[in-house]
């Protein structure tokens, strides 16, 4: 916390200190207000991957990663943490830089695709925080659906405090995941990290009410059957279509909503205009920008009377279609990016600078990308703004949903704490693709072993990190965290 | 659904037909009251095992699991249903029988420990049921915590309904397991089967609001961190004394809450005269029966004026006792076992029937106990009463929570549904201990393998039951439904 801003305690806004001094605040809200997020924590690991040099190293055409899928850099864990290291670090930060107590956690919900156990949750695991609070009385367990359980537990932690269930206290979410793939051209779209944030009511970041629309489906586009791999089965290109297709349904619904719900009535047209952000879940940034353009497309399906002078200029013969018709039309593709490019300068790409830089962070991605968004703006350039937020899981679980940022002391403490987001990135160690290979193959051989005992240094574990420290013959694990001496 | 009863419609309160026409009610209440249970499926394999005949197969003491565990006989799935047939066939059944439309769906939580996929969520698998319907805006995915997620996906549906995000549609909570051990002396503890439940306002068993409590801790007590097999990683001890922890626990905070939020003072005493019935997930029987012998030591320790004449009888020297000390302690077991029998026959006795005739039904267990217990009692003996529910997950996740019936013709259906339940459970195919264990061993070899054609036949699964047809070499799984031709 930079020192010339003053914390604001993270009261529940009828005391001034109600949430440092114990359990159960009988005084509280009936239900809460304007509940977002409070405070937000990212953690990537200090090892990367040059993405042009994975090139080289996998004989591909020199910008395949870079260009094509818009990569720079993937980050990557050693055998010295795993995804109960990745939240116990993300969420142990969180809780010591904004001096929040474990006694004022009422709820903890963890999203995950990152499996080391068929029952134990990790959110269990992050029992062990809670401790020395004496604090054993914490809702919520782990949420699962791939890249999805984040968002699954961010709604889950927004209803409960909600709810005559809330008595109160604060919402811990965390999302984390480490994402490698199999030798191949999938493995470039790896990644690692965990995201926490602090939920409560009177947010910097609210979200916005009754308006967040899903699409759930059954498909096989990208799973993991083989228990014992942590490779995933991937279909690429259906799982694009997936993607792309929730987008659209999300989209055109979400729409109905917000007109519904904050502009109450369903005349004056909800298009790209109402969001002045827009973040998405990223499995490589290209189909980012190929998302924010599809959305051009549903705004002039929908508008009664395109401008084709201007921002509907060439979209004519499209005038009739049907969305889900258009995955494999690469002339509208072109033709949309094109169109959305200023969109996509002003709304979206700060985002992506995560995902560029750290890769797919699966469940984590999406609220990577909010802090990237955080990080590249000032708290003038976000005060009064809405940012939409899509959220993709394969299988198929998707929500798009809005918050939107409230000026206070809180948002600027939230600004403050990502201004040094683009300096830790750069900060992390460059791995040569030759031991990144190596590392994955020795990981290969010794997943899920036990007894284990991690080969990598523990000096290269950073500062108020936690990391494995061994895995007994029971399986079972013991963490460390590595502080200054 | 007997033709006597008349079906009401699970409407919205406000509309007689609002659920029975489509998506989100726009005139539906502001916030869902009166929150519960609408109606209730409960699914368990066609094969059980007899555990007298085990015991003898085991060459174990007579008696061993039959009255040292409390357990009469145990289910057991062929390899033609797995974790997604079995969810499948409740949620089919239960809205079939119900007359409810999948439009009507707002929300769909699943809690399960067997996991097929790290990734895809049974959830996504459920979404085959919506298709015809059209309706994808269904919130919600799996949540994971051993035997806990049913009771963690059950509190956020509960929460959704009373959160800004409900929009008058109705949600439904799915637990289901397959619970399999090892060859040896655990084996005789599994069971298998799901339980579906439809959530909405105006319900005949509506929860108490800001009672529930909850003991989140780290252990490593039951878990399963080998990926490849079906079978967890046990301390059954640990487990043991793990769940009569939580128990404490949980039952002392729910009593603060209790007091708090229902008698609206601090002062009234609240013990287990306040709950007319008590249900607890069960890993075997016997333990519920010292579980509810428990309380009785709670409620003696928290009262100020013990009964020494009566209900505290022979518990003198126990006055100034440390809960956490007597978990090893053989006599006091005995005695409270002894003075809580009366209350054991009228509270849980009851409860236990499908645990006694399926065995550990993991997420499952504790609903299966709660359909138990109604099917057991009128709705004149079930009205106006107040049903505690004690749920475990190892890890550990638990939560002490209560609801209360309202007479109502909704009451009277659900009892309706469940007046078969013996008889079910009676007319299921006995399998000798020798072929179920020839069945477990072919599925040991057979686990999580692809491609894969199911070797049981298709003659032996129930009507309206879905199974398994085949698993391809991408590990995507087909299913049939069994139908009358």
């Amino acid at each position: 916390m930079p020192s010339s801003v003053q914390p604001t305690p993270y009261t529940n806004g009828h005391t001034t200190n109600g949430l440092t001094n114990g359990h159960h605040h009988a005084e509280h809200e009936e239900r809460a207000r304007d509940v977002g997020i409070l405070a937000m924590e990212v953690y990537f690991p200090n090892n990367f991957v040059d993405q042009a040099e994975l090139e080289r190293f996998d004989g591909v055409s020199a910008g395949k990663y870079t260009i094509g899928l818009g990569q720079e850099r993937m980050g990557f864990c050693t055998d010295r943490e795993d995804i109960v290291s990745l939240c116990l670090t993300a969420v142990e930060r969180l809780m010591r830089r904004t001096g929040t107590s474990y006694a004022d956690i009422g709820r903890l919900d963890v999203g995950t695709e990152t499996l080391i156990d068929k029952s134990k949750s990790v959110k269990t695991n992050l029992m062990r925080l809670f401790e020395e609070s004496g604090n054993n009385d914490v809702e919520g367990v782990d949420n699962l659906n791939a890249c999805y359980g984040g968002t699954a537990g961010l709604f889950n932690s927004l209803d409960w405090m909600e709810s005559s269930a809330w008595d109160g206290r604060l919402a811990l979410v965390v999302a984390g995941d480490i994402a490698v793939y199999a030798s191949g051209n999938a493995r470039c779209t790896g990644g690692a990290g965990a995201v926490a944030m602090l939920i409560g009511p009177h947010a910097p970041l609210v979200f916005d009410q009754g308006v967040r629309s899903s699409f759930m489906q059954h498909a096989y586009d990208f799973y993991k059957p083989d228990m014992a791999s942590e490779y995933p089965t991937v279909d690429g290109q259906l799982s694009i279509r997936c993607y792309m297709e929730a987008l659209d349904r999300c989209y055109a619904k979400y729409r109905q909503k917000f007109a519904a719900k904050i502009f109450k009535n369903t005349t004056t047209p909800v298009n790209l205009d109402c969001l002045d952000f827009m973040v998405f879940h990223s499995p490589f940034t290209k189909l980012v920008q190929k998302s924010l353009s599809r959305l051009i497309l549903s705004d002039f399906l929908a508008h009664p009377e395109p401008d084709y002078t201007g921002k509907h200029a060439g979209l004519e013969k499209y005038r009739g279609v049907k969305l889900n018709t258009t995955f494999a039309d690469k002339d509208l593709e072109k033709l949309l990016l094109k169109l959305s490019h200023d969109a996509f300068s002003s709304k979206t790409d700060a985002s992506l600078m995560v995902a560029r830089n750290v890769g797919n962070m699966y469940t984590a991605s999406l609220y990577g990308g909010l802090a990237s968004l955080i990080s590249s703006h000032t708290v003038e350039e976000l005060s009064k703004r809405r940012v939409g937020l899509f959220s993709y899981g394969s299988g198929v679980a998707a929500s798009l949903f809005s918050a939107h940022f409230v000026p206070s002391d809180r948002l600027t403490q939230l600004v403050e704490s990502f201004r040094n987001l683009r300096q830790r990135l750069d900060e992390r160690s460059k791995t040569a693709p030759e031991e990144f290979d190596a590392i994955l193959k020795s990981k290969e051989s010794t997943h899920h072993s036990a007894p284990f005992t991690p080969a990598a240094p523990v000096e290269a574990v950073p500062r108020d990190a936690y990391y494995l420290e061994s895995i007994d013959g029971m399986h079972r694990r013991q963490y460390l965290v590595k502080r200054d001496s």
